[in-house]
């Protein structure tokens, strides 16, 4: 018997667990060895980690079993963490299990945080990266406001939080947190206008990038609930006490987010593979430059749009590269030619807290109720995707 | 017009406030000036606290606002600090306001924790005294919890919670937490085997003084559920690093929670007023020797039984003082004469958790079931005695 042709599929994100179960889906039964591999036997929505970040989602909404998507007799799961990929001898070294050989291997492992040099940010900062990460950012505010009304001391830097970045995700948190903070208020006796939030942003705008009239829309409706912005202004360094900002200005704060961007897995880079920032320019089929049979979706994959100009890394993108690699591939291992990749932008919306949004969608702008239903409507639709309308029932909160 | 008698109130502890209800019960209006003094807004209900101190119980079950029990034109609410008794010159101290007089002090001001002179206890453990300091126990739990998973070494004293003193406060909190520990696992990810819960006692028994039946039930309904028990071991220090126990061994742990014991309120020393431990040997109308206006109710009071030993401070001898001495005092400004107290002890019981309790009651002993379910009626009988039937249904759960 021939052996079959290995898929290893790592990172069950959006782009690599899309891949897989586009490729459950696509292959016949005994037509390749695909095999997944992830670090927990979960796969977590990034795109709705602010919410338990915040405390105003219960993280149990933020994730999916992968066993519950995958079909045991398509795909094997491997729970570990990878080490190194090997593309020179074809093989993914794991923490624990023995290395695996592949013939075609798919990278989606997550990204790193981007701190562009500020000093003490991995070290005192927290980030909204995985579940286990957003659950401590949520179980850290609690604490320091339980802690306030314990103290003899009146240490304000207990109740005033700094999210480094206004960017997407920035912003998304800093709407959830508008939503969180009179609850943490009435939970813990403390009065309102104790509490700071202050998002920094090195641009000179916030949410760089996007359209004027929705970038205002955002920032008068933060402002008016009690947010303050620094844009324009870099944070020089995070210490234990809180932010140095440039120009001078210390804020003391218990509490900082930083989500002001991401770069590609090391992992990358320790294989020799050429990148920018951590991400790789995959060609227009997803491939690293130079291997024929080293794929790359997500986070570190790099692609440009006609202008030049990098597609920021998004769950949209992600999606969009795992449904077009499993076909790809299918095609591959059955003598076809693949189809090249091209990104579809579908539209973008942000999160202002449970009950508004902004963005773009159809080609139209979108502000407040309508935005925000249709944001969730999104979320909704990755549930489908992944494990159909039991799945999206589930999970959705209506 | 002749001044009304003053009747200052220090404490909405059990002791304070049902002497403070009991007076707006039995007075006239503009019989005497009742004033009530008390550090928050609200009266905590000091023996269901283990269970928001694990987390078992939303805090707000355990409180009642002070404002929804009293009538507001019989007794005057002043939210603020003592600082200071002056029974020379019948005045009290205050940390905003300004001082108080009185004709007729009741002294009800809460406990401090009985150390035994251990070492670092006060710097490195929890106590489960007041609604602030449980909330903040909850939270650091959650938040040892939540860090677990985010870290690269095994830090099993983050999932170790020693609980010092196996009276009644440490074997209710023991209970709780034996029922918090698998949901707080399921939240976090964390195997239940790797989660250990130690309590600390220094007597040669759990529960000293009480039956022998009654303790050997909890002991083995608590060790069936994972609690490992050092009987006979008194901690010799407290470090940040965990508990330094009498023989030698070290235990690492982030959680110490002390509930060793109770001595009375510091400010009866400070005021020149005999004490033991802190607390006042009261005459047999609750007065502190050699007083004819200056009353202790509640955990600052000493009380002999017809052996010549203590009884130990609890809510249900702090209730039967308030409604005592809410009479006594009435009698006083009617021109009449006092009776002497005399303590009834009901029945004593302990919870072990949500579902079963230990205790005596009726002349009987109980376990289970039972138990836990005639301990709950005992909880709704304080609302129903603070703040009626409404109160009642309001806070106590079905």
């Amino acid at each position: 018997m021939m052996a079959l042709p290995k898929i290893v599929v790592l990172g069950a994100g959006y782009g690599g667990l899309m891949t897989t179960v586009g490729l459950q889906k696509e292959l016949n039964y005994q037509e390749a060895e695909v095999t997944l591999v992830n670090q927990n036997p979960y796969h977590y929505v990034t795109t709705k980690l602010h919410e338990p970040a915040a405390g105003t989602l219960d993280p149990e909404y933020a994730r999916v079993e992968i066993a519950s998507v995958l079909k045991q007799d398509k795909v094997k799961f491997v729970q570990d963490r990878v080490i190194k990929v090997d593309p020179e001898n074809k093989e993914v070294h794991l923490a624990d299990g023995e290395p695996l050989k592949y013939d075609y291997l798919v990278f989606g492992l997550g990204s790193a945080p981007e701190t562009f040099g500020i000093k003490g940010l991995l070290e005192n900062a927290f980030f909204i990266r995985n579940l286990n990460g957003v659950r401590l950012i949520r179980e850290h505010i609690e604490y320091m406001f339980a802690k306030y009304n314990t103290l003899k001391e009146d240490r304000d830097d207990l109740l005033t939080i700094v999210v480094g970045g206004a960017g997407f995700t920035g912003i998304e948190y800093v709407g959830e947190l508008v939503d969180r903070i009179p609850e943490l208020c009435r939970e813990f006796d403390i009065p309102r206008e104790k509490v700071r939030l202050i998002n920094v942003e090195a641009a000179p705008t916030v949410l760089p990038g996007f359209d004027k009239e929705l970038v205002d829309y955002a920032v008068k409706y933060l402002e008016e609930r009690g947010v303050e912005f620094r844009i324009n202004t870099p944070i020089e360094e995070c210490t234990p006490e809180g932010v140095v900002l440039k120009g001078g200005e210390k804020i003391d704060s218990a509490t900082v987010v930083w989500t002001g961007g991401v770069r590609g897995n090391p992992l990358l880079e320790e294989a020799g593979i050429e990148t920018a920032r951590g991400r790789v320019k995959v060609d227009e089929y997803l491939r690293a430059p130079g291997y024929e049979d080293f794929f790359v979706v997500g986070d570190s994959s790099l692609i440009f749009n006609e202008e030049e100009r990098p597609y920021p890394p998004t769950a949209q993108m992600a999606t969009q590269q795992g449904q077009h690699l499993a076909k790809n591939l299918t095609a591959l291992i059955r003598g076809g030619s693949m189809q090249p990749f091209k990104f579809d932008l579908k539209g973008t919306l942000a999160s202002l807290g449970r009950g508004s949004a902004i963005g773009i969608a159809f080609g139209k702008k979108l502000f407040g109720t309508k935005a925000s239903i249709l944001k969730r409507i999104n979320d909704w639709r990755w549930y489908y995707l992944i494990g159909g309308l039991p799945l999206m029932f589930k999970k959705a909160k209506f």
